[in-house]
């Protein structure tokens, strides 16, 4: 029996241990995970000490997260699981609004606001409205829309990530009757992921920046389609192409305009300059 | 573009990302597993909710998981990719003993005993009489060899498994002039790995026995040879085929021989029945 045939039972072994399963498709995924992990260890020869690292790294990022921080979602948004994850799953139909990744900073239990009410409540920036609207996949307009927005103020920190309980730069609205949605939040800016725990240092050490390129989180519903999980982001970025968990796609950039005081059109007055940005959101009908 | 371009091009810009580690076994690693990682999301076309219950899944295994309890290790373990690092790292040289899984029920800082001392400490069972010797590769004798013991009660739980900060069944000595080495315990049973944590609900959903045949496990060190970290499993047992953990290998199976109450060859005199066992130890010199 040579090295490689010991190898390969090992894992023949593993995989036949999960013949059993009753559910099919955690059949399927068990045993091609057993595959896969496998084959990595073999491709690269690990090392026990190594593997020791691996389960120190793992024991880690388990230990940083809790309610408020979700390092194994960083985990994997850095190695472009998320983002494949999205690409795996992402509409077939044209014309459909993109997806990107979810990320770790969606919190439950947003405040509802009122349309085209504010969702600052506190956070710092320029002031920033959005409006848009959204349809079905055959333009017509979905009224009641559940519209979650979250986002990180003008120095890069989501609310969760002060020391507060504040809740800062997220809320949910409904789409209006002919599914026009405007809401005022504050323009959001590039910001480091956060580099304070394992997925920080597995950065550092591999020479990767944790810039990502200023964006607002979106998740919208609408009865009959599929949810959107999604983000905008600001067109000029310097950090579009280097995003730390490539969530960029080409149709979520979008031109945000600059504003001088004065009153904006929704009649609301301003004393200091505000950006503005539309975005139209299109929505699959489920089959 | 076809979908497979684009799940491909996902993957590319993840390797290329690592593509400025300096340290060139950390980018070899970290650029193949995301091509590993990347394949088995492709291969089972993994859906959103199964990322998500990925995500949490990993979450329960770091919360489990604390100075007592290694989810991490466990899950390794079950997934069979301890077994297989054991042997990708597995010695070249014939004669040298076989190694296996560490487990995770390895404490720092358990208590020396003397050479023919007793490491059970209050773990229940029946006495069990420990005798080999250290050898080195060419058969020269390994004088002052550290030899560390951890094994599960009669129960079948370790000592870290109750609630209590006692150390039982669990030690380390050295070995004498003639590289010889002897000790008490109590005979190990046959156990199943702790199923109140997430690698239990995995196992119970794949329907695989969590059970492990009896063993004692030992981690020897000798100055000039490699660490060994190894099991011995008892002859007959009735779970040597179905190890929840894949670690038995045949040379690691010993006959544990039974003995009536009386005087034990070390002149200790046992009011009950006792079992003994005679395991030879082969360290590999290192190069």
């Amino acid at each position: 029996m040579t090295q490689q045939d010991r190898e390969e039972a090992v894992t023949d072994e593993v995989v036949a241990s999960f013949a059993g399963t009753k559910d099919e498709r955690l059949r399927e995924i068990v045993q091609s995970l057993t595959r896969h992990l496998h084959a990595f260890a073999r491709d690269v020869r690990l090392t026990q000490e190594e593997w020791e690292a691996g389960i120190g790294f793992l024991t880690r990022v388990g230990h940083m997260t809790d309610d408020k921080r979700q390092e194994f979602i960083l985990l994997s948004d850095v190695l472009g699981l998320s983002m494949l994850t999205v690409g795996i799953n992402a509409p077939a139909e044209p014309g459909v609004t993109e997806s990107t990744v979810f990320g770790p900073f969606f919190v439950e239990g947003a405040p509802e606001v009122a349309l085209g009410g504010d969702i600052a409540r506190g956070a710092k920036g320029t002031p920033f409205h959005v409006t848009g609207s959204v349809r079905s996949t055959d333009g017509s307009p979905l009224a009641g829309a559940r519209i979650e927005v979250w986002e990180a103020d003008e120095d890069g920190f989501y609310d969760v990530q002060y020391d507060s309980d504040r809740s800062a730069g997220r809320g949910w609205l409904r789409s209006g009757a002919d599914g026009e949605y405007a809401f005022w939040s504050v323009r959001p800016a590039p910001y480091p992921i956060p580099t304070d725990g394992p997925v920080g240092d597995l950065l550092a050490a591999t020479g990767r920046s944790p810039m990502r390129p200023a964006h607002l989180h979106f998740k919208v519903d609408a009865p009959g389609h599929r949810t959107l999980i999604t983000h905008v982001f600001a067109a000029g970025d310097p950090y579009l192409d280097s995003d730390a968990v490539f969530g960029v796609k080409e149709s979520l950039v979008v031109e945000f305009t600059e504003h001088p005081a004065g009153a904006a059109p929704d009649g609301r007055v301003l004393d200091t300059a505000w950006a503005g940005l539309n975005f139209d959101i299109v929505l699959e009908a489920r089959p």
